[in-house]
């Protein structure tokens, strides 16, 4: 058979997967017929921003955990594409941390310039994958949404870009069954507005639970109150945010923590992550991990152990996104049209070994940043992929750390030089904690006229 | 190969069809092996209340819509199993509109007195169901959501007992994706607690809408605003309870009614129905149907056309539930063991068509009940389930819709009599308006002190 790859989603893994092959053809290659799955009505995976929450109206699980007001937690420098630049989309310098619409913008902005949305099938949702060993075939069954109707096709390779910030882990607490207020995962949090004058509760310290907080608060919640597993996170908070230790149980809308602390909410968030989730995929392929920089069982990241002809993209927890997306995408084309190849399977444990090594040798932060730096750097390595300047991205993230832990509420309104072209991002006409407006539109709009009085107030928000 | 029967679900239909075998096999005859696919910790499908919403802890939908204070909406009377009675249950009379508990428990207490929890695997999930015309068999494959393991395993016959209130139908509204405040579907609704003082909007006519408005209403809500699309329900609401037409738009937190109407609303409820969804099946043998009392392809409303070894419980839109789950439980296993059988296509279609014209006849909810109550009797006279009194349980449901015309805040004080025994239910110890405890301990236990202050509560409540 020829060969025949099936993309599984067309979120920023999947459109990488396809900008690859469609790279490669440019440069006059021979490619693989390609068919890529995406369940939305349109591309972008998380930042297609989806007001439904819980089940979709084709009846499927909601991918995105996106919502409103969300704007880049990191600098959109540390995600740039090295083949496609901010400044080549944008032609002008925007600032270090656009909002949700934007970067969707950019991400749409590649897609769009290469010939790509016609090997996407939308509104397609892959329902089983089987392996046959004897053929050495995949046969991928899937659904069309729109008319119901399912088929079955084979494939010669199958790349998995599902992602794994959709399906949410939500833990027990004891008591929590009659919480009476609202009550949610951040995987169906849409948005902040109502939580103006409430008290509010988030359970958990990592990036959801620290950007739904301060965005909650931004939008006049009366308290943000986090509650932490293992370590606070630590910020200077303003008045008004304060992290507790794990909750020990609630009684109809109090919460009781473990240091004996008692407090009512009327909404309650678990920021709790999410699982890897694959649902169409058999045991065996599917691949079962926690949330880490390196999971067991991918060679390189992304060849799957137990059958090569399997990959996942992005299957990692991620400092570096949409580049390293890339990077992986670039080196499973090549593996796939044989210009790169797998090491037998022994060389591919040893390969693993080593990797999860220094995995497990992490203590801080930066290890990791520079670990996952130096794991997209053995990628490009192997590829045509432009190699860029991962010890400057990796800097860049050194500072933004730095940034948020001076001043978390302002951290957003910092600008760092692309580590692509060297512009330098400009300044926004807006100070974040004041801009309660995310639409592309008011992002690119000149100044406006009220920003003056909006620095006012933001200079006065974040007096604490 | 020996028969064996895939029974996908063990809630109501699923613990229904179990009994069905359970109970031909105490008779002495012989009965296959069988296997029943639960995905839920706990048998009682919807009446397993989840305080989750959207995502379940395995990483799979949520399959109830329960919330917590769910009494039953319609007489006990006329829901009885007609081999297992609410006497033989509990003992004593109860009243005629039970809590959540109580019902959970009646269903629980029959399938507990059957040795039939043994065929049950919870916590797995079917992700697909293969057809194979050569060898005539399903291969059913499974997900251990404990354990991540998949496996296969072929099957003679397959039972679909899922139900089809667990797939929310989403529709669209202009604006909704900006809506500031709480926005849901009814699925999702856990309890009205927290809506005390708050004004929200039901979208539906139907029941959802219908029981969530009246239930926010008894916890306080400031108004309730239902919106309809075709014509209202018309009840004798009280003050602070109103009906309105379509949604127009919504511009911020305020929606534009299609009379020119504009209302600010805290919170939106969509009670827009649900979708018959079976992501397990391939298209052709997954029912497309819309909820009505005769979905088209279903020989006697079980019976796959197109796949006679297929069979669906409970597809159908439902006055009578549990023993019409019974009925037809019953009647599939004599189809599976031969002791009924299948005529030819041709007199399938005969048979459909001859329903459908009569469906398709009815004008109103009493021809719409009598059609269900005729179509119970035809399967049982089939099989050696117990006949009953149909026309009498017709009756109670006509007694029930003019209880309801008549006070909609207070018909659940009302009693019947067991068609079954002739049993007259109790008179609950407290008017529902004001009992805020929807436990079983509650509700068994003797006249509560406070319930003859409650009484007086209610009745100045009612007062409209």
């Amino acid at each position: 058979m020829t060969q025949r790859v099936a993309i599984i989603g067309a979120g920023p893994s999947g459109i990488a997967q396809l900008r690859a092959f469609d790279s490669a053809k440019k440069t006059g290659q021979d490619i693989p017929e390609i068919v890529c799955f995406e369940k939305q009505d349109d591309w972008g995976g998380q930042w297609n921003y989806n007001w439904r929450s819980g089940i979709d109206k084709y009846g499927e699980p909601v991918h995105s955990s996106m919502y409103r007001n969300l704007w880049s937690n990191g600098p959109k420098e540390a995600l740039e594409f090295a083949e496609y630049t901010f400044d080549e989309h944008f032609g002008r310098p925007i600032s270090s941390y656009p909002p949700r619409a934007v970067l969707w913008d950019y991400i749409n902005g590649r897609a769009e310039k290469s010939d790509i949305k016609k090997y996407v099938r939308f509104a397609t949702v892959v329902r089983w994958v089987d392996y046959n060993e004897s053929t050495e075939l995949f046969t991928v069954t899937t659904e069309d949404l729109k008319t119901g109707k399912t088929a079955s096709s084979d494939f010669t390779h199958v790349v998995v870009g599902t992602g794994h910030f959709s399906f949410p882990n939500v833990p027990e607490f004891a008591g929590i069954g009659t919480f009476p207020g609202e009550l949610m995962h951040a995987h169906d949090f849409r948005g902040a507005e109502r939580f103006a004058g409430k008290d509010i509760l988030l359970i958990g310290a990592s990036y959801s639970a620290e950007d739904i907080g301060v965005q909650s608060f931004k939008m006049g919640a009366r308290s943000v109150t986090y509650s932490y597993r293992t370590a606070p996170m630590g910020f200077d908070w303003p008045q008004g945010i304060e992290e507790l230790p794990l909750i020990d149980r609630f009684e109809g809308s109090t919460a009781h923590f473990s240091n004996g602390v008692s407090r009512k909410f009327d909404a309650v968030i678990l920021c709790t992550g999410y699982l890897h989730h694959y649902p169409f995929l058999p045991s065996g392929l599917a691949l079962d991990s926690p949330n880490n920089v390196y999971p067991d069982t991918l060679y390189r990241g992304v060849a799957s152990e137990n059958n090569n002809k399997l990959y996942y993209l992005g299957a990692q927890d991620q400092w570096f996104t949409f580049n390293m997306f890339d990077a992986q995408a670039w080196y499973v084309r090549d593996l796939i049209t044989g210009k790169a190849s797998i090491p037998a399977a022994g060389d591919q444990r040893i390969s693993i070994d080593a990797w999860l090594k220094r995995f497990n040798a992490i203590e801080t932060a930066e290890d990791e940043v520079k670990f996952q730096a130096d794991y997209i750097r053995d990628l490009i390595e192997q590829t045509d992929y432009p190699m860029f300047d991962l010890d400057e991205v990796t800097r860049t993230f050194m500072a933004w750390k730095n940034d948020k832990k001076k001043n978390i509420m302002t951290y957003r309104d910092k600008v760092y030089p692309s580590v692509m072209t060297g512009t330098m991002a400009a300044t926004h006409h807006t100070p974040w904690l004041s801009e309660l407006d995310d639409s592309l539109e008011r992002y690119m709009a000149p100044v406006p006229s009220e920003s003056v009085e909006d620095l006012a107030a933001t200079e006065k928000a974040k007096s604490k």
